[in-house]
């Protein structure tokens, strides 16, 4: 009995070090690849390359992007929304991300807060607001899947 | 060797047999509790009780509250804005929430995206939107630790 008792409490040992261990270090990586994939995201909206931007958003049904008190679901009608209302350099502007929050809900999961400030050139007016997004962590990285804009100062 | 095999089999079968079924009961429980949480809030709030409809909500620091391009940090900023928006009958109205998704993330975050409509008397406009709850399992039931509301039809 001691010798079955020394193994369970060795392997609770291992999972429990693991889990502890494993979980801190995937809380600090996982902000710092949501921060990065952020980052890309500003320099390729900045770049003028919108499905490059779009990269970040899942390419599924799932995709649900709610502005003001519209709601576009899925990948293609989320695209088609910005090439329509983003058709030209002028009309996009250069973006600026501020007041970046990730809160990590698990391994899986993630919400970030932040405001976006985007200074436009000809007809164009500035614009900025606030944005709460919901990633969640894919084989391929991790993805938007749930992007609520508002408009205001 | 067989029989510490056989107790760590049945170990692992045991943690399986429960992670799997609790976890299936847990969702229904956790998604049925969500939307009672939220049917007793419209009560509240349509009773014109806004420290009850308040409740919903973590009684912390943690709690952010995004409307349009502005956010309040903290229960009591939140409260208080209520109370300054909403300081007669007439101004609060009857509300409705529709469109009600919830979304559970793990057994203990969900978020719920929804609409809500405000019908006011008085000189009061209605008013409509969408809103993003993110919501945490405390040991006193789920509470809304995030609001994000944009107004517009």
């Amino acid at each position: 009995m001691n010798r079955n008792s020394n193994q369970v409490g060795a392997l609770i040992f291992f999972l429990f070090y693991f889990g502890v261990t494993g979980c801190t270090n995937t809380q600090v990586d996982s902000e710092t690849a949501i921060r990065e994939i952020l980052d890309k995201q500003v320099a390729e909206w900045n770049g003028g390359d919108i499905p490059a931007f779009m990269d970040t958003y899942v390419k599924t049904d799932e995709l649900r992007f709610s502005s003001g008190g519209n709601v576009q679901r899925g990948y293609e009608e989320t695209f088609n929304r910005y090439l329509t209302r983003y058709p030209n350099p002028d009309s996009m502007g250069h973006l600026l991300f501020e007041d970046l929050e990730v809160k990590l809900l698990s391994e899986e999961w993630a919400q970030v807060h932040g405001r976006y400030r985007l200074k436009r050139g000809g007809d164009y007016e500035n614009a900025t607001g606030l944005f709460t997004l919901l990633l969640q962590q894919k084989p391929e990285g991790w993805k938007i899947l749930h992007d609520h804009t508002s408009a205001g100062d």
